[in-house]
């Protein structure tokens, strides 16, 4: 019997939910199984408006550029659905002859994801959620698509950075990461690594409470040493009494807005220590980046899209493609596809756990990243120093 | 006669200046009239320490990897000259019989170049200057090295931002460009346009005064329309008073610290208009990113180092390598050097003629964006968005 799929996107982009997209497109006409894949226009609303458009009326050539398209080429939303709207979707589909129903995005799509799984239950419609967020906070799965890039983008720039840094090291520099809650993009930072002392030299997570006393006395130890200092700070870091550290600026409706981490932990540096500072808040130049794309991130993110299609059309809904890593002997990186049930990833949002921070709170552990190594794809460049070179032919 | 070289860099890093680097070096290889090309390590404080590491040394597969290093591999710095240091050069350049001296920087460097050259002119040591700055500000010649790449950078970002905002259309998202008193990286952000309405939405460079009130109606319009603005505006707005817009945050010293003009902006949007808005400032990240280097810029500086060497042992000092821009009847782009008397060079800052800026002061010309487009490379990657693809089947 023949059906067709409806894809939705939900929440802030990455750099790699076109590819999931993409792969939903290229399963579905392998399957031999479907008509249309249709794109809810403008995420959730999208369904509502009954604003969809059939993704396999465009030329391959055209459709393969869904990989290298950063955020959503079908739109996407925050917009809130309340139960009336859930009531009105399995009539939606069925007029349309929608049989599977796809939902990408982070925690909250994955609640909707639950949501509209209920409500179509008994409609004969699937329904199966794409994991997808920079923030690699959804529960479960090793890591989120998406992750991957955001991961590779830190890592790189913060590589980039500590080179300028180095070159006329006269300041501290603190580069801002995205992820309020979630630690992760912050502490892929530390993959920029490859020699004793490079950047980053200092790296602060939202899962350790901030202490400025500490961090002034590292800063200062470190531009003692080396005259040129990067830190690598996370925008949602929390003070003892689990406020932001940046005091608000002002209120606006219901929301209270903040300043920026980086800027604020500059200032501290400058005021304080009488130290030149910069800071950098690269933001969403980072989740859009697709000259820093992970290959792997872009790999998995098709194989998820094809593994939800897959899922839906087997029957299997109320479910999300998760990534389970697999114990290799010999230490190599591979994955394996788990259907995990919805309402066990909407259970909490995943921080990062002890075991991948530091004592002193400052930096993460060498366990953290063998961990995220796989992720950002091929090594970086090598850069070429001359006193580093020099050096090696004085020993 | 053999003769030895010095490289000396000076202020600021860019994405090429160690192409410039490379391009002497090969220069002197091919020459078979040097014996060494010295680096002055950590800029011009290395050649009064003598701190100099011949580069010939190195084997051609580490050199190579200065095409492709950011910032600095021998190190710069901002360290003033006085008199006496200029005085004592001539008996050290005769110590290590350097008979070429090279600067490589900006329009600090260039005045320390003609120094350095006012001082060496009777002892037979030729001095070169090799232009160098992101920021474009040179006088005299059609650009500098350094400028396509941080062009390149803030395009292909400015494109990449755009299609996030677009996709979730919900606020209005500044960038911040480099460049205080000269707004040629902000401009160059047009060059991220492909279609009709693409961003950036509006453009605000140093060259004009900044117009708040303006701003925020073309904001607001904008918005009403869109939903999703992007803005780039340039870290050295001024308001009418000739002051930062941002108010200064405190003084240290005989620095006064200001905070970033993206974040004030964004701040104005959301106070003033109720409209959510962010702010992004890719800051260093731009100026040291090497997968965004403008391959034209890279052959150029690579160029630029090898002429300098050149009209170094032609015996032509007290000049700067400059590119003129050929005009060409068929409109393809090509330069030829110039050797550039220093003190031409040395006498203004280049800002954006008024011809490449728009009458409202939020925008630039078309001039500029054909001016521009030949020096940041290829084409920039084409995004598939399927609103714009669903109008293209309606018409």
């Amino acid at each position: 019997m023949q059906g067709n799929v409806l894809v939705v996107h939900g929440g802030g982009p990455t750099a790699v939910i076109n590819a999931s997209l993409y792969g939903v497109i290229e399963q579905a006409k392998e399957s031999g199984a479907v008509d249309k894949v249709y794109a809810a226009m403008g995420g959730s609303e999208g369904i509502l408006k009954e604003d969809f458009l059939d993704l396999l009326q465009f030329p391959e050539e055209r459709l393969k550029l869904l990989l290298e398209t950063p955020a959503t080429a079908i739109g996407s939303s925050r917009y809130a659905l309340e139960q009336e709207d859930y009531d009105a979707m399995p009539a939606i589909f069925q007029k349309y002859n929608i049989r599977y129903v796809l939902l990408n995005g982070g925690n909250g799509t994955m609640d909707t994801c639950g949501k509209i799984y209920a409500a179509c239950k008994e409609s004969g419609v699937t329904v199966v959620g794409i994991p997808k967020t920079i923030d690699n906070d959804i529960a479960i799965t090793d890591h989120t698509p998406g992750y991957g890039s955001a991961a590779r983008y830190i890592a790189a720039t913060t590589a980039e950075v500590g080179v300028d840094v180095k070159s006329l090291p006269i300041h501290v520099c603190v580069i801002e990461a995205m992820g309020r809650n979630a630690g992760w993009i912050t502490a892929a930072s530390a993959l920029a690594r490859k020699n004793p002392g490079d950047a980053p030299h200092l790296i602060y997570l939202p899962e350790r409470v901030f202490n400025e006393e500490e961090f002034l006395e590292d800063v200062k130890k470190l531009y003692d040493e080396k005259g040129g200092v990067v830190v690598v700070a996370s925008e949602g870091l929390r003070g003892p009494d689990g406020e932001p550290i940046v005091p608000p600026i002002f209120k606006c409706g219901r929301a209270t807005y903040y300043g920026d981490v980086s800027a604020h932990l500059a200032n501290l540096v400058i005021q304080k220590l009488g130290i030149k500072a910069r800071n950098e808040k690269p933001g969403i130049c980072g989740r859009a980046s697709i000259a820093w794309q992970s290959p792997v991130d872009q790999a998995e993110a098709v194989l998820a899209g094809r593994e939800a299609l897959k899922a839906a059309m087997e029957g299997v809904g109320g479910v999300m493609i998760g990534f389970i890593r697999d114990e290799n002997e010999d230490g190599h990186y591979s994955i394996h596809l788990k259907r995990i049930p919805i309402e066990e990833v909407m259970m909490y949002e995943r921080i990062i756990p002890d075991n991948y921070i530091n004592e002193r709170g400052n930096d993460v552990t060498q366990e953290f990243v063998d961990w995220c190594r796989p992720l950002i794809g091929p090594e970086l460049r090598d850069f070429i120093d001359f006193h580093d070179e020099r050096k090696k032919l004085e020993q």
